[in-house]
């Protein structure tokens, strides 16, 4: 298999850059002090049965955290990072995430619980793994990575080839050439990125095989790590030697199930390793790596693209390791493990000549730049083993006073991290913030997501075969395309709630006074607002809060109104306060009160520092990455503080409100106060009421209501609709300044699939 | 009552201005020389148990119109075009609507057939009246004109006075004697807008009344029209009067219905007189109208403003007639209608008396200066009765040699008219086409229709509690909103379908040459074309229509199209011819072939001779107001004939085809063809599949196919999804240049309402 000529004769060094990466990264649930947890996988996590996210490896105690497959490591990292965020957020308060591939403070073997998964087979595997290995050393963590070349390329060197008939057989090959020189060369990524230089003593059941402030480059990769019994040998010659082989020892009992041959490389893309042969080998699964703990979430975007051109050489390189390679290969692995990760490895030589290789392989595909950059230093950690991960985590294993020291010290820090800007998904950060949240619920309850357009916030969610699309958090296939059209439209909507016969406050627009106080007969008694049709800072308005009492009154308003523009209107004045009700189906699921932009004197700091002091609140930013918007102090605000006799400089009396804005909106530096549990029940019953008119499944509906605790009454005294709106905001719900939050997202998720019980 | 001054004193003169209208409009279908059909009502116009719009009176031959109610009576008239307009087209070629009152050409009493309703008690009815009158007086037709006073006007002018405890009291007085003094002075409508001089002798039983060559004002309101027996005399004192002597009548058998009491004035608002008593008068019928022959549709639009204000005059006059005074008024008119058209009416000094108040009252209240136009105009005729509308008539009928064969020359002129642009509904030409498509279809077929927001083409559909909500002809509530959501988004429409297994073209971006070309493998061997990220005028494009068959062909396209942009794409290239697919629900309606604008040569004429030849179509105009557009010849039309060496003075041979753009829009003068029963099943099916999977259950499919009458197969070479459109255009379907038309909006209805048969 001469790859690299055909790359460089046909060019194909971009197609062969193409591939699809996915990340499995195991790790314990611990205490603050490090120690394994006892407790059940927590319920919040939904069915393990089918969560595609997050899984219990072999204990209860052991998380799986699984990415789907991507076409860049990045977005693997994205996803990893998402999953964890929603894991470390989700988690009791006193639990933490281990990042340490070995286990440190394990509890006895008998408060060690097996993973209590449903299929029944899945807890008879882990029973035997507990006779044949003990339960300590199925504690042991680490990442696997995915690696699936593109189809294109497979196909384009298929194709430039003769050898070969079968393009499955060529398939077979090629992945397990990428296998065989893998194994061979395995020792060279564990030098680099080896991480489990020592565990405590009572891992061991016969009494630790290192001596006292022994280190070594990797426990978990050694003979006692999680490993099979040595006389365990699967040819990777073929793929029939491979099904053959390994099927032996499953028959002859040494493994219970395929599954538990632990090579470094596994084939994959069938059930059963027999299936291989029909549908060839679609992708390898890497096992080697440990957790890295100085990465939150246990790799790095720059050893996770190292990690890819290092496979991509094992193809690149002309030449194929034979099963004797292969064992030598393993054997190097078991003797660089056991080497101490200060001190220089005993193949030094071989690790340079390999790595310098790959560099002549990235110059030859015209590799971006970032990569060599990597490759390079890499490369220089041959000379200085201090810099390798296994070198730097020793040294800061002795700074820390212990690994377990250490490792809880960094759970915690990690989990202090994931709670910064709690509300989001960094990794996501350029989606909204609803999307965001929703996309935490999804990947909280298991529902399988795909993002299809990441600016447009457009998701395709599936349960089993039911596919929904979800766009900007709550546009669905729920409502129907005619209820946006209705709201959009202010006319249409008026006409549509009217005639549902609810309580909708009534404009009349006039071109001359003459014309207005003619129509006096029409407001006689109503309260109305009279207002020129573009307001400038609320001149020319008047409003007969008690109603219109006599013609000269609304003559001399009107009056007023002409001064301001050319044309006046007559709008019913709808007396309380506005709530926005968040409908959904046939529930009102919050109700948000929105304060204007305020502060409240102490008698000590004045307005500027009010301000500051209350743009602190961690809900406050620019109102597009944070769930509530900054204060700020322009010219409206200095305007709307003026009014009030006030300047930024004025120390508010104790208790005093300074408001400084008019409008309530959250986006000028509203507070958000959560009402939902004090509105009254008759006024929810509305708002469900006009989403069903609008033909809606999801509604904003904003009402004006002069006492909320009062049951709802039939006229525009008691209620008025101001507005429906489609694609309602849930930020504001879920993050309210003031209340109880409203996980709005997670009702949307109900909706789509009610399944879900 | 004293009105007026209530109005006067609280200046409600807009208020008393206000109201609603509506207009019924009985009228006979006649053959082309004016005589009465005796076909059945056309089964085109659905079901007449439940018809708004359409329905019959005494007789099959006997159309009645019906408007809706209107604020405004223009809008009435609108209605009434619109419902002229359907009925007009959708009638037999051969038959007319008669445009006289009076009837021609009445066939034999056991030729006429007497309306065929589902409801027995209607069709016992009007044997009935077979047996009381004759059928020939049943076959007489005239307006019926519907007027509602405010409701706030009512309210405010009871709050005004203290003469009266109960509202319900107050109102009906109102009507009471709006229409006591209605009666009254009743023939001064006549005088002015009567039009039955005359009809055929064999109309009458007992031989004509009048003498060779006499005209009268109105037959139809003279004892030989549809008059009750000269002793039913039925109170209009008070509503409990009314009542009492009405159900007298029907006690003693004089009248088999209280519908029987034909008077001039009905006092509507229940289907009972006795629940008059209770409810109150809702609103007044006045049916003394004549149909106007010189209007298409019976009546002006001045003559219902003038009527409006009349009988706003009714009331606002401090006198009300009592029972003598209707008596006297009820003789008048039959008086009034026995005068000659031409000579001066005996009561002119009373009817200029009258329209000299009625001046008065607008002057008070500020009526609008074209009503007084009207009424001056009006007074007029007093002095000149050859100016009213009798007068005039009978000078037609002289000029055009009989009424028979003014009323044929008329309905068949009337019918030309309704043809002239036959794609529209004229009174609602600021709507778009399709929505004036879907409205005549939905006038045609009986549903009522609500018009929420003109501007923006939403109307609103109700077939009993079923109420359907259209915008732009087909957006509805069967559509999820998600379904545009997902074709408005290019990236997402594609990653939708390709995951459905549709074949969708690919293409790839590139930003540099050697990017390109390192590429090349991806393309080998297909069909793409190469181009500039943005093209101008086609420079820089390469196409492998047969496949890229090596690198430096390839090369060489990458280098041309890098010439003109710094952006390049290769794009999976199509070849065939693209064809649009109209989808609704599970079945593919239409299939439009849309060529660019072009013209055949008939070795005679010149490009542009040509042109104007093809834009005399019907169907070309602005392409807005038109289901096609004109060709142009600007510079993007000279360039396409230089191209082809042409100018627009060229004359093309016979037979050849001169192209004027390269693309095929319909919107730049390109040709429309129906080929939905060429099109092979198969690629319909795939329209279909692709709808569904957009989650849309109306869609525009544009697919690409090199052999419309092959079967399809799963590749891209046999076809490939351009695009999915939501709201797809449906007027190039109904109206298409060639082949036949799809009457698309006919599905959409039977889409919404299925209960319909």
């Amino acid at each position: 298999m001469k790859i690299q000529q055909t790359i460089k004769r046909n060019r194909l060094g971009l197609l062969f850059q193409q591939g699809s990466f996915g990340i499995e990264k195991e790790s314990q649930r611990v205490h603050a002090d490090g120690s394994v947890v006892t407790t059940e996988h927590p319920k919040v996590f939904g069915n393990r049965s089918y969560h595609p996210y997050i899984q219990t490896d072999f204990a209860e105690s052991q998380l799986e955290l699984i990415t789907p497959p991507n076409k860049k490591p990045e977005d693997s990292l994205r996803w990893l990072s998402a999953i964890h965020q929603v894991v470390l957020r989700s988690l009791p308060e006193n639990e933490y995430i281990f990042p340490l591939s070995m286990p440190a403070g394990l509890p006895s073997a008998d408060q060690i619980k097996v993973a209590q998964l449903d299929n029944p087979e899945d807890v008879a595997y882990r029973e035997h793994l507990v006779e044949s290995y003990g339960k300590n050393k199925q504690m042991v963590s680490g990442i696997h990575y995915n690696f699936q070349l593109d189809a294109e390329l497979i196909r384009t060197l298929f194709n430039a080839q003769t050898e070969y008939q079968s393009a499955v057989a060529f398939q077979n090959d090629l992945y397990l050439k990428m296998a065989k020189n893998f194994l061979r060369y395995q020792w060279i990524l564990l030098y680099l990125l080896s991480a489990t230089p020592t565990v405590d003593a009572d891992y061991f059941k016969d009494g630790s095989p290192l001596q006292l402030g022994q280190y070594v480059r990797s426990l978990r990769s050694s003979r006692y790590g999680y490993v099979n019994a040595p006389e365990i040998v699967v040819s990777f010659d073929s793929v029939e030697k491979y099904v053959e082989t390994l099927e032996h020892w499953v028959a002859s009992g040494k493994l219970i199930a395929e599954k538990e041959f632990y090579s470094n490389v596994r084939l994959r893309g069938a059930k059963k390793a027999r299936e291989l042969l029909q549908n060839g080998i679609q992708y390898l699964e890497f096992r080697l790596f440990d957790l890295n703990p100085f990465e939150p979430y246990g790799i790095g975007l720059k050893d996770a693209e190292f990690i890819r051109y290092f496979v991509l050489l094992m193809i690149w390189l002309d030449e194929t390791a034979d099963q004797q390679g292969v064992e030598l290969g393993k054997a190097r692995l078991a003797e660089v493990a056991f080497e101490h990760p200060l001190s220089q490895t005993a193949y030094r030589q071989e690790g340079e000549e390999i790595l310098n290789r790959l560099l002549a392989m990235l110059n030859e595909i015209n590799a971006p730049t970032e990569i060599v950059d990597i490759v390079t230093e890499k490369l220089a950690q041959f000379a200085d083993p201090a810099q390798t991960l296994c070198g730097r985590l020793v040294q800061a294993i002795e700074q820390a006073g212990g690994y377990q020291q250490l490792g809880a010290e960094l759970a915690q820090r990690y989990k202090a991290q994931a709670f910064e800007r709690f509300y989001a998904l960094t990794a996501f950060d350029n989606m909204e913030l609803s999307t965001q949240a929703l996309l935490f619920d999804l990947i909280q309850k298991g529902i399988k997501t795909e993002i299809l357009d990441e600016n447009d916030q457009f998701l395709c969610l599936q349960f089993g075969d039911h596919i929904e699309y979800v766009k900007n958090g709550n546009m669905t296939s729920h409502d129907s395309y005619i209820s946006p059209l209705i709201m959009e439209n202010k006319v249409v909507t008026k006409k549509v709630l009217q005639k549902a016969g609810f309580n909708i406050p009534q404009s009349v627009e006039f071109t001359s006074a003459e014309q207005a106080v003619a129509s006096y007969a029409l407001f006689e008694g109503r309260a109305v607002v009279i207002k020129p049709k573009s307001t400038n800072y609320g001149l020319g308005i008047t409003i007969f809060q008690q109603g219109v009492a006599n013609r000269e009154d609304f003559a001399k308003a009107v009056e007023i109104a002409f001064r301001e523009d050319k044309e006046i209107m007559v709008e019913d004045y709808l007396v309380g306060t506005e709530y926005r009700f968040f409908v959904l189906g046939d529930e009102t699921l919050a109700v948000l009160l929105r304060v204007p932009a305020n502060v409240i004197g102490d008698g000590e700091h004045t307005v500027a520092q009010l301000v500051a002091m209350k743009n602190d609140h961690p809900l406050r930013g620019d109102g597009s990455r944070t769930p509530l918007k900054k204060i700020a102090l322009g010219d409206i605000e200095r305007l709307q503080l003026k009014e009030q006799g006030l300047t930024v400089d004025s120390v508010p009396a104790k208790g005093q409100s300074v408001q400084l804005r008019a409008n309530s909106n959250i986006s000028t530096g509203g507070d958000s106060i959560d009402m939902t549990d004090e509105m009254h029940e008759s006024y929810k019953q509305i708002a469900v009421g006009i989403t069903k008119a609008m033909g809606a499944a999801v509604c904003g509906v904003d009402l004006i209501i002069p006492d909320l605790t009062r049951p709802a009454e039939s006229h525009l005294g008691s209620w008025g609709v101001i507005e429906a709106n489609f694609n309602p905001m849930m930020m504001m719900h879920i993050f309210p300044y003031a209340g109880k939050s409203r996980r709005l997202t997670q009702n949307v998720i109900k909706m789509l699939f009610p399944e879900i019980r």
